[in-house]
């Protein structure tokens, strides 16, 4: 039987039918390490993708996802699922990516964020996998989310393996709806709090302190979950939080899509929509610790990496909201982020 | 008499009453000093300012520069001049600054390119002075142009000055012209040459090298010239050399917007524009050192720095022109630079 063909008792072959395109590892290598957090994270990435994917298609009828799967030459591969021009999105992006080769000694520092690595031969075996995407609606009372969850192994000379998580997820809208934000930043704090009450606290202040655009004293959006290097208490106990982090994309994002997309709003609004996505790109290509490795990394894929970009996006000169509108609203919150949930 | 008025026997005065607004330096501080190359840079860099906003003005009928005059804290300031949203210029910037002020040494050392400078008290009193400008028209067919013109000086512990001129000019068409591309390259050239018959192919080979965007493997633009930590064989030779470069920017440019700017276009045409606009937006945000270091830099004018951006751009995932089309024929360009003049 060919990989990937269905077998009635086969529960990995049914799980995989359901993706948006066959895992990027061979299914021998699954069913062989199925407890392994290698084969659990990779199967995760891609439910997230196929479950977004399906949600995001439901509400923008007739449109499609692109689908495109890719090799890396240096070894392994990933999934890039495209939906532009929409009715509904401008642009939405899915990305899963499922990595693995020989990492130099300054790249495996510059990944593991300062730790001292000990290379056999100035080469490091490591594995890198993740999801990451970037949903950019055309109304500008539905607000642009974006999420990230990873997973990354290193192994060392002597045979140790290291491994660490990280990711996130936050939400950056045109004008502020109180209403949203505090269902969405609600919706992350239940995921957090089934593992510890300590995540959401310390991860929704990392997440305002990394989108930050220095230059301009802004954030990129309200807020969300941040979170790097994570390594502890357990890698099983640290997999089953990004499991919920994960599920939770598609409950605390699409009921606001529901809620706003057919919303009316007039010219002045898409133009500051169209600012508002100038400050994104200005986050990502000068900010964004993901973009500027990838773009940095030969063999990188750049259209997975810029697709995060929005479709279109305005700079003007000097343009500052009136006093009281609802365009200084959200800049106010932007320049001073608030607790959203308690 | 208040600084500005003009006195009919004044030589000074009179060319000042021809600027967008005064010089940022006090005339007295001018007068006093009339040969020293930072008072003619001054006057340079307003000169060129001044002509340009005068020629573009003139094709963009009923559109005006905002100007802005603006004081840096830290010492000196600048003149900001903006139009956006003609029906020529989608946007143009022309921005002169004089600013000066003491260094720290890793910012002198990043400044100077490496030069070890020896600081008393760990400052080092500094000059910078130049002139900056990008035009986007809205006519896919009238190419956007970049130039740049500045002098630099840094005083030692000892009293010794350091000093140095840098910039260029370089042009980026959406559709490639090859008249108009010899055209602006041969005013370049002509320019170069009154000065020494090396500088045209040195510098048309900087501007290749420094503008690529290199995850894309593509160039910004077509070329032009670019020079930077320029310090022999001297002072006074190279001043004359900015100046003849900074003489040039008019005619090189202004006849290829006057040519085309009623061509008609379409909406396919438009588009590959606002996709060419994007890439702009990249090699700004990530490579331009110009834009990095200012916005790194405390106390510096954010809105200035970021009036090369585009009013509006567009990415599109996994968008190739079709073979033979005039969109595949620039970006052939684009990856392979061409000379335009011998």
């Amino acid at each position: 039987r060919a990989a990937g063909d269905a077998d009635p008792d086969d529960e990995l072959g049914r799980r995989c039918g359901r993706f948006m395109a066959p895992p990027v590892s061979a299914l021998s290598e699954l069913r062989a390490r199925p407890d392994d957090v290698r084969t659990r994270m990779e199967l995760l990435v891609l439910d997230t993708q196929a479950r977004l994917c399906g949600a995001l298609q439901l509400l923008d009828a007739g449109a499609r996802f692109s689908v495109h799967r890719w090799r890396r030459e240096e070894g392994g591969g990933g999934i890039s699922c495209v939906l532009q021009d929409g009715h509904v999105f401008e642009k939405a992006g899915v990305n899963v990516s499922v990595v693995h080769g020989d990492l130099s000694e300054e790249a495996a520092q510059q990944m593991s964020r300062g730790r001292n690595l000990k290379a056999k031969d100035g080469k490091l075996p490591f594995v890198a996998m993740g999801v990451s995407s970037v949903i950019h609606p055309k109304n500008p009372h539905v607000p642009t989310m974006h999420f990230n969850y990873r997973y990354f192994e290193v192994e060392e000379a002597d045979g140790n393996k290291l491994w660490w998580f990280g990711g996130g997820c936050d939400l950056t809208p045109t004008y502020l709806n109180k209403e949203d934000a505090v269902h969405f930043h609600r919706t992350l704090k239940e995921a957090c709090d089934q593992h510890s009450p300590e995540f959401y606290p310390k991860f929704k202040k990392l997440c305002d302190d990394y989108f930050f655009i220095v230059h301009r004293g802004e954030r990129r959006g309200i807020g969300g979950i941040f979170f790097d290097d994570l390594d502890s208490p357990s890698k099983e106990e640290l997999f089953r939080f990004v499991q919920s982090c994960a599920q939770a994309v598609v409950p605390s994002y699409i009921p606001l899509v529901k809620k706003h997309c057919n919303d009316p709003f007039t010219p002045q609004e898409k133009m500051w929509q169209q600012l508002r996505r100038g400050r994104y790109v200005e986050f990502n290509l000068i900010y964004d610790r993901g973009t500027k490795f990838g773009l940095l990394t030969p063999g990188s894929r750049i259209e997975s990496i810029l697709m995060s970009l929005p479709l279109t996006a305005r700079w003007e000169y000097m343009h500052t909201p009136s006093e009281n509108s609802k365009e200084a609203e959200i800049l106010e919150v932007l320049r001073h982020p608030r607790d959203w949930v308690h």
